[in-house]
């Protein structure tokens, strides 16, 4: 039989570079976004929420054109308006704060949702994704970006990433950098990528780049920035300085650039935020200055902040940010400073996974309820609903089939700990039967060698039914 | 001076529709989604999070045309596909069930999230708005409408909407009615959106709609739909019953209806939900049957469930849903019977508020440390990190002020209930001040008054700084 246009099925499949997030991963994702808040709110940061879909030109300023429309998701939407979803948050934070003249700041925001990027997907790129981020606006004193530090630092350690460093540096330090090497603003930039490479490809790299240029090791030319000599040599006094992190390094890197009134700004300010920790007990092996940091993002303008995974060496910053003092000013007339950082969700999730600092769980359930017995039904609602009643999650089998067997395999497949069974027999006796699934699965980890230990009559008892709720309490570490 | 381009400002402000929520707002958010997952999880329902852009076929089925898409925020984007922001969740629960077949059913899943739909705005109506789903998907067992309505008992209940009913029918039974009448099933449509204004319009309103039509009391005319004087006195007949909310109103409409085979089935699956309402405990008050309840969706295949606010009684149905069989069909060849609710969060935000069933904070900080004595940082930072591992959410003062006044309007603005203060008075003789602002509060609601209270001795002690943290754990009635 052909089928009709009517009949056609839509493939269940999603958009390129999109994904769902099935129970077993959103529950981690809740858990990781609750402990994050809650350390957030412990410092006195607020909840915001903003639009997902912005004008376009405040996510690309009043002079894009239709190609940057198309470099966002961007469209034409009602009312013929050129709109884009969000790809971050600080520009939304910046409308939002030059929209409201009457905020009281300093303000401490958190916000965590979706943004957008038509970058390429590949494998953990996605084109949606959770960001999470926290800021200060309005305030330009270092004790703000400290605070920031000091709230990454609990934040990784509240997550359960022990061994992990906040790095932090200057951009006003690395602006002074490139004036004392006579390196012109628009080479700057190129210059800091490849100063930006010293921990990962070492020191030799890093100087052959910034002069002819080097073979890596899969045989790739990397062209060089050729730059003379003299600006090589005095980079390299400082990659030097940068390598020995030592705990004088500000002492040396002003020995070097500071009759510069830029860079030394920058290091003043490295100053204050390294006693302001001290005085927070921020422990220094936990946030570290490192004058070799730069950060992409063009829109930073002093301290700037990196996060290394100590046991995750391949891994790059997860947590990272900056100050950027002049954001609000694409909306206002009013100069507002702000300083803040974020991390990506899913990235973060997967550093907590690889590190075992967070269990998944595929349910939240924590007792199936069978029902092998229909004519029973009353019995089991009223057990089921007793047992929520004493503030533990359970689940009351509601599928068509009767065999105990199949019940005990979903809840074994979903990850259910327990599940209580009664029969006629129990019913009559007054007692009821508790299977720990858990010992089950210590027993055998092969899903497919479990069905023999589901029905095995070592990991369950038989109790009186007036003992349940205190039994399972017991077995589920309830308080 | 005439700007240029590039000094030009971008207007601080979102597209038409949307908007942001400030803390204020985000904060009681947050505790209603919080509540809401608890009930939830109590139940055994499992959070997924599915893509917020779907392929345009997904949501407007395989025949959709450009016009379809821009009655959805619709483009099209990377690699030229069509694609479109959700606008419910029940579309992408069919698609996800149907794209992933090894899925362990019974499935219980919530959702909670965005939707965007380009309705045109107006007061309350926006087209970015968060909406709060739950569904089992995979039995057709009438025990699983039981538990949707139970769940949505228990969740009105724990969110502290107390005066409330949930109201139930079924989609069978009003099919019945049409065929009893003799109206088509291109025409039910009509004559049930008449039916469905029973309860607000009253029988004399609605008898006029299905025959001539009627003047509203603001003198429009509202066309009838000229339904023959035997169809109308049929279907009076049946309003008669639906206003009689007898107990026994199943027994009457099956003598009216229950010689059809569809309505009897209707009839039917309403007694079994009954009798499993009643071993759930669920008050009868609490949920009723009402048979003139149809819901405007269309893909509703049996129960459909609504909920009346009794001291709202201008509020339509908040938190509603039903039964769809046939939606998975859409995207599979298996058949796949499905049960669900859902809620608007903002909707259901807003009839907290309106009956005050929740309190608006402006700030989730439970003390401000001020600092006005920047010599005495190392102090100030001191104290505020021993609030917070005593588990207090505390904000340290980091604005450029520092005026005492200043610094206590603002965290009375914020709504921060405590304040700590300390110069160097207390701290030579070890002690510190702490201001109650809730006194300010009450003694004074008015802002503009309220500067002579901040500054007010009768709002605060001074007690020895090692007492401090007893002492705030005290009136912040912490454990």
């Amino acid at each position: 039989m052909v089928k009709n246009g009517k009949d056609r099925k839509v493939a269940p499949r999603v958009p390129k570079g999109f994904r769902d997030y099935p129970p077993e991963e959103e529950i981690a994702r809740q858990i990781l976004i609750e402990k994050t808040r809650t350390v957030f709110e412990r410092y006195g940061y607020l909840p915001l929420q903003t639009a997902s879909l912005e004008f376009a030109e405040a996510l690309l300023g009043p002079h894009y054109n239709a190609d940057n429309l198309k470099e966002l998701f961007g469209f034409t939407g009602p009312e013929d308006a050129d709109i884009a979803l969000r790809y971050e948050f600080t520009l939304s934070l910046a409308r939002y704060v030059a929209g409201n003249p009457h905020l009281s700041l300093p303000f401490r925001r958190y916000q965590y949702g979706n943004v957008w990027r038509v970058d390429k997907p590949g494998p953990g790129r996605f084109r949606e994704f959770m960001q999470f981020d926290f800021d200060i606006v309005g305030t330009a004193s270092m004790l703000a970006d400290a605070e920031i530090i000091a709230v990454m630092v609990s934040t990784l350690d509240y997550l359960g990433i022990k061994n992990c460093v906040v790095r932090y540096s200057n951009r006003k330090l690395i602006n002074g950098l490139a004036a004392f090497a006579g390196i012109s603003p628009e080479r700057a930039r190129d210059v800091f990528r490849v100063i930006d490479k010293l921990e990962k490809q070492g020191r030799e790299a890093v100087i052959l780049e910034l002069g002819p240029g080097r073979t890596d090791r899969s045989g790739d030319k990397i062209p060089g920035l050729h730059l003379t000599d003299r600006q090589i040599s005095m980079l390299t006094e400082f990659l030097d300085l940068a390598l020995s992190k030592g705990d004088d390094i500000l002492t040396d890197v002003e020995k070097l650039l500071g009759h510069l009134e830029v860079s030394n700004e920058g290091i003043k300010e490295l100053c204050q935020i390294r006693e302001f920790l001290d005085q927070m007990n921020v422990p220094s092996e936990k946030a570290k200055i490192d004058v070799t940091i730069v950060r992409g993002l063009g829109y930073y303008t002093g301290p700037v902040y990196e996060t290394t995974f100590l046991d995750l060496p391949d891994y790059g910053s997860v947590f990272s940010g900056g100050r950027y003092d002049n954001l609000v000013g694409r909306f206002s007339n009013r100069s507002i400073p702000a300083t803040g950082s974020s991390f990506g969700v899913d990235r973060m999730l997967a550093a907590l996974i690889a590190l075992k600092a967070i269990e998944l769980k595929e349910s939240t359930a924590e007792v199936l309820v069978t029902t092998m017995d229909k004519t029973r039904m009353k019995d089991y609602i009223e057990i089921v609903g007793n047992i929520r009643d004493a503030g533990i999650n359970a689940e009351l089998f509601v599928g068509d089939t009767k065999n105990i067997n199949k019940q005990l395999k979903y809840a074994d497949r979903i990850g259910i700990p327990v599940a209580v069974i009664a029969g006629s027999d129990e019913f009559e006796g007054g007692m009821i039967t508790v299977k720990d699934l858990r010992l089950g699965r210590e027993k055998s980890k092969e899903v497919a060698d479990r069905d023999e230990w589901l029905k095995a009559e070592e990991i369950q008892v038989t109790i009186k039914r007036v003992d349940l709720l205190d039994y399972l309490a017991k077995i589920l570490n309830k308080d």
